[in-house]
């Protein structure tokens, strides 16, 4: 340990208490790695702020110093976004986990950022309202508020930016604001809400987040369209969007995701490319959207579509959806796991995706291929031995020629993992001029570039 | 006409056409106000760009010179937002109006800025598509997008800002930047579309948009349900909205408004507190929905709910709401429009139109009240006279008093009409720190500070 940490120590002890500052080797590790493949970077000091002043008082020591400071929230990120990788101060939000107010008649919930998303939905359940930004991981909101999560529910509520009403953020000198407002539209000022959205602890640290939430569904109904190939599938989709139809979830599994899932959660769908399904609405609707729903898979050739019609069912579904990046780590122990992101106008969709699968079997690394199809978002999942250099090469060439095949067609290299440090070198290239923008607007509130330093860009 | 002025148009006309060039007198009072009560300011010229390459041509002449200059689409800005207070350049976007690619598939359209929403519209019909953004006026996509403007259908499908893909703008240096791409969602880099629609012209100009655009329903249904007062109606839709039911619009229009209505128009309403209704759906869907909004207005001790099933019938009930403010003017010849316009938490909306309601009388001036009321949004709409110092303080106090009350309250001072100059004195109260952050923003992007200088805050 330098003598430079000894005293940041000391004058983070002068501000927080004892316990809530630690340099101890294993929380260090705890906090140096996310679930990606990325390499491990250790923070030197990891912190546990209790409240806003806390984390104010923790920035103002490091803005003193110029020590790096990078929030976390349970790491379950997958691009290395929550790596300190010019280490410094990683601050753990695990103990500002309070759900603050829960607000129905306005629709709305404030909460402090490490409260996750299964343990705001528990609360919600209470009052007959849900969140719905859906991952997978449970996340904290926090974090899925820095990286604009979506998941599987997007094509119906919207992404993480599209929820967040205020925001109550510490910037990197120690001042706190507020980006937005209570109210459900508002054209006062510049839109902060969406430019903190995203940033990936670039610019602040979220303290409290006010999020819309929803009433739960009268009905639901959920189910999987069977399909002869993805192209089918995903033609499928775009056909049901432009009706208008409303659909509360839309997710392409692949054939050799499929094998995975019924593997690793004994169920026994059939292995071809799948849609899973979600309708919401008043029943008389919810069928009629179903029926027209289902005359569409069939125009595209769909093997069979099945229903579900109780809870059990339902859950055991997305349960196996939302397992898979798990199922396939189970599968490939000391492997680690590697995800494209690329999201493409729908258009582009059904070309981009058979374009993967191809390029996946050239380069010959095990892997399939899920997506968020009805947003033009997909992932391929790949699993890397991190200690073999040229599979990870390959495993970059494949990724390389994905984003930029998304890029040409008007696509952007992350739908909603961010850039972390993995899609940093694709900034260039899809932002183009604009990348001069967003340098300049980072430059402009955090001069001293501690926030998250070296990720997004360099500057 | 100063040296320096002259300098400017010979400059101008060395990029431009000499027909793009303007400096007569009643081209300078057409750009020198808008559809408000503030006060005229003329611009010294007027300029009519045809390209993307002309935009940046004059903002280079405008930065070398360090000339104000402020975008200009319709003028139908109702808080002074295109008045060129610093005189300068007035750029007017009429020549840029083409309708450049439809893409049905990906629901979006790309478009120039000086394109208005019935123009779109006209155009998208062909494709059974619609933009859904209504302001009432028929302004430019460009300023719409410039304000974050929104309107009636904001409830259903979302402010502007929520329909911005990608924006080509021109910087205050002449440099040209895209601020998204065409895929549905993205995670990577900062949010340059959120931060620049909305902006009022104060970052840039907007010289291409990309929009999305939704098929157009299957069915649509508009009514009206009757009540004997203004709290009723607001609380049954708060109801109403928390059942989660999808209602198209849901507009509030009070006794006073509903008379002015009748006058202009020819309709028979009853003169009550009504709100104007649209659902949409498939049929069956819409059908539930409808039967249960009905329950719902009841047990509000609503007087009478009717639905119109045709085209006709909706339209002119659709008519009436949307010319009201010109109904108001129209009945106060000479008189300007002034009109609040704060957003509140949907749980603060009825007391806070009660309160506007007991203001408008206590001041006694002429006006009325609608909103937007799905969203919390709401005018009083004023009739002054512009030479009358007394009453102009009577209206802004008026004003004062509500917006204060809306912040109190977790509202905003603008959900639609933008900052402009009429609402630049409550940023401070409204954005506490936050304002300096926005501040910052604007000298990086801007330092000369050129762009449309004077509005949502001075530096």
């Amino acid at each position: 340990m330098t003598v430079a940490v000894e005293l940041i120590i000391n004058q983070l002890k002068q501000v927080l208490l004892e316990e809530q500052v630690s340099t101890n080797e294993t929380v260090r590790q705890l906090h140096g790695k996310d679930e990606s493949h990325h390499a491990m970077s250790l923070p030197d000091i990891v912190v546990f702020p209790r409240s806003t002043a806390d984390v104010s008082a923790i920035l103002k020591v490091a803005h003193a110093h110029r020590v790096p400071v990078v929030p976390f929230g349970v790491g379950s990120s997958l691009e290395g976004n929550a790596i300190p990788i010019a280490n410094g101060i990683s601050i753990d939000f695990s103990e500002m986990n309070a759900i603050l107010e829960v607000r129905p008649e306005d629709l709305l919930v404030k909460v402090q950022p490490g409260v996750t998303r299964s343990q705001l939905n528990k609360e919600l359940k209470k009052h007959g309202l849900q969140f719905t930004v859906d991952p997978g991981a449970d996340a904290t909101l926090g974090g899925m508020a820095a990286t604009n999560a979506s998941g599987t529910t997007a094509v119906r509520y919207g992404v993480m930016r599209d929820q967040v009403r205020d925001l109550e953020v510490v910037l990197a000198d120690g001042s706190v604001i507020h980006t937005g407002n209570l109210a459900a539209k508002s054209s006062s000022g510049y839109h902060l809400n969406g430019l903190f959205v995203g940033s990936e602890g670039t610019l602040g640290c979220f303290t409290e987040l006010t999020l819309k939430v929803y009433g739960i569904p009268e009905f639901v109904t959920a189910g999987r369209a069977v399909f002869n190939t993805v192209g089918d599938a995903v033609s499928s989709v775009t056909a049901l969007l432009q009706t208008g139809i409303s659909v509360g979830r839309v997710e392409l599994v692949d054939e050799a995701s499929i094998q995975q899932a019924n593997i690793y959660n004994d169920t026994v769908f059939s292995d071809k490319p799948t849609l899973f399904l979600e309708f919401h609405g008043n029943e008389a609707g919810m069928h009629a959207d179903i029926a027209f729903a289902t005359e569409i898979f069939e125009d595209f050739h769909c093997l069979s579509v099945e229903f579900e019609h109780d809870n059990a069912g339902r859950n055991k579904l997305w349960e196996a959806r939302h397992s898979l990046a798990y199922a396939y780590m189970h599968a490939h122990p000391g492997k680690k796991l590697m995800s494209t992101d690329v999201c493409v106008p729908i258009s582009m969709l059904a070309e981009t995706i058979l374009y993967a699968r191809e390029q996946l079997n050239t380069v010959g690394l095990a892997g399939g291929i899920v997506g968020h199809v009805g947003d033009g978002n997909f992932h391929a999942l790949l699993m890397l031995n991190p200690d073999d250099a040229e599979e990870q090469a390959k495993a970059d060439r494949f990724n390389e020629h994905i984003v930029q095949y998304a890029l040409l067609r008007g696509g952007t290299c992350t739908g909603e993992h961010g850039v972390g440090i993995g899609k940093m070198r694709y900034q260039a290239t899809e932002h183009g001029s604009s990348l001069a923008v967003m340098k300049s607007i980072k430059i402009a509130l955090d001069p001293l570039n501690i926030m998250n330093p070296g990720k997004i860009f360099s500057l």
